[in-house]
């Protein structure tokens, strides 16, 4: 609203973003599509701002925060399932064996990923993913993951959100594993979450109806796939995206090559300091054909070590 | 919002529907979950509510829309096919003899939806459908379909979003066939429509990004994957649910199954001088099972000849 944007205008949206061309671009551009009578100016309905998690929104070493959740399962259900001390991939994660897990390749995660994702309803896991999100704790900080959010991004969403923008998380992590928590630590409800999904199917259990979560995956919502679950969740080509990996790659193309203004960012993780520096060979946030055709596409890269006066909310 | 409540409640928000059972129903139930401090209240995050379309929105006799948009479109099509003059279902659609259309069973029907649904980009498929439904007319009324609409639903819409609810269709119709429409019809825009898809796939043609739609089935929104696909789209229970079919029975189902105050009704095609008189025998809008469990499950009847005074706008 235009009141929200002159309070916010007054105190600066950005308080974690230093001054340069990074910021400007951001505040040049929601100044343009805002703009009413403007060259640029998008009505309301059609803000739409989408937003990669892991590694855009929240810290994704040296873990997927879903993959440190699967293996925690793992660990709590074992005492259930004494067998699994002698079968794979169940004995390495038992271990700790990171390596012996990945020797069991795409398999052993996709069973990881059905023995700790499937068997339930969809309240139960929505339950499990709460009750661990509240508590877990990241394996280097020490903080809970819900404080390894970017303080700055947080800032973008509620700048982008006080502007009339809708925004979505569209994330390669799992639709139910995100929705429990996203609306309280990013203040994006449930229904703006696109995200990878197994299939469920009605029933009735015990009398009362229930979603429940089937060994078998639906849709993986990375590269390709990110448009695709765009249209067919929110149906509007978004005009602002965020990401920091190739699996944004088309996200950030559909979503640049729209007539009219747009804007396209990439979080870079080049703060060894504050954070961890990767992105060309790295496999978890693998960031290379992105890095190349940033220039060409007009996506801002947004470097955590010079953009950000700081990376966690304090 | 709570000025818009007092203006509605001064007003009558329900112009279209007479005083009695039903009309008191829904002003009790929007009244006790609004009811800040009282036992029944729901905060506005949690007001959900789902309407399906064909029959509980807009009139679904004597063919789906959808049907007739597709048959529509093969006459369109048909001058770049002349072997289909020759070949089924095609024959058939062009000769406007539906028993044969219906001999060719789903398989045919399948056919029909991969010819007039797929191998264009979301956003020619979007274009396709807008023009058609700015044009074509019911072929009884003579009206345009989107003139078709149930007023007295229309009002009901209103009401609850005026009462901060957040409304989606949950339809087992192509949710790519009804976006383009569905805000400028029912103010219910393109993010809150969930309905059956055909699979898509991102690509890059004549230089520019596309959503591709391909010609295979992705989900068919209907029955028991209706609450699937709240699940899925929505990833919250809705308290209130509007349907007409025995295809809404699992919907209906699974919200009024939930804690605290629900609401469920069943559009009841009671009034032949107005509409159509059908339920337990029609094949379209086949409401039997549905009908028999309406009273014990709670799920009130609307009826279109008692409770509404008009049934299209005027
Ligand atoms: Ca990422
Ligand atoms: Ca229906």
């Amino acid at each position: 609203s235009a009141s929200a944007g002159l309070t916010l205008a007054a105190e600066d949206p950005l308080p974690s973003w230093n001054d340069g061309e990074t910021k400007a671009a951001i505040v040049d551009f929601v100044s343009a599509v805002t703009s009413e009578g403007g060259a640029d100016y998008v009505p309301p309905d059609d803000r739409i701002a989408t937003f990669d998690n892991d590694g855009t929104l929240w810290s994704e070493q040296p873990m997927y925060v879903q993959l440190a959740f699967a293996l925690d399962r793992i660990k709590a259900m074992a005492p259930d399932h004494p067998q699994w001390k002698e079968t794979e991939p169940y004995k390495s994660v038992l271990a700790g064996d990171m390596k012996g897990l990945a020797a069991s390749g795409k398999k052993g995660l996709l069973e990881i990923v059905a023995t700790t994702h499937a068997g339930m309803s969809s309240e139960e896991f929505a339950q499990i993913a709460a009750d661990w999100i509240a508590t877990a704790k990241h394996p280097v900080s020490g903080k809970l993951y819900t404080e390894m959010i970017y303080a700055p991004m947080l800032e973008l969403i509620n700048y982008l959100k006080a502007n009339d923008f809708e925004v979505f998380i569209v994330s390669g992590g799992g639709i139910e594993f995100m929705r429990p928590w996203t609306e309280k630590t990013y203040g994006i409800p449930p229904e703006n979450v696109v995200g990878s999904s197994i299939k469920t199917k009605y029933e009735i259990r015990d009398g009362k109806p229930v979603i429940f979560r089937l060994p078998e995956i639906d849709f993986i919502d990375d590269g390709p796939d990110k448009p695709v679950g765009i249209q067919k969740f929110i149906g509007k080509q978004p005009i602002a995206a965020f990401g920091n990996s190739d699996g944004d790659f088309q996200m950030l193309e559909w979503t640049t090559a729209g007539a009219g203004r747009r804007l396209g960012m990439i979080v870079h993780h080049d703060d060894a300091k504050r954070e961890v520096a990767y992105d060309r060979k790295s496999h978890i946030g693998h960031l290379d054909k992105a890095l190349d055709a940033a220039p060409e596409k007009g996506w801002h890269l947004i470097s955590m070590k010079d953009d950000w006066s700081r990376i966690f909310p304090d």
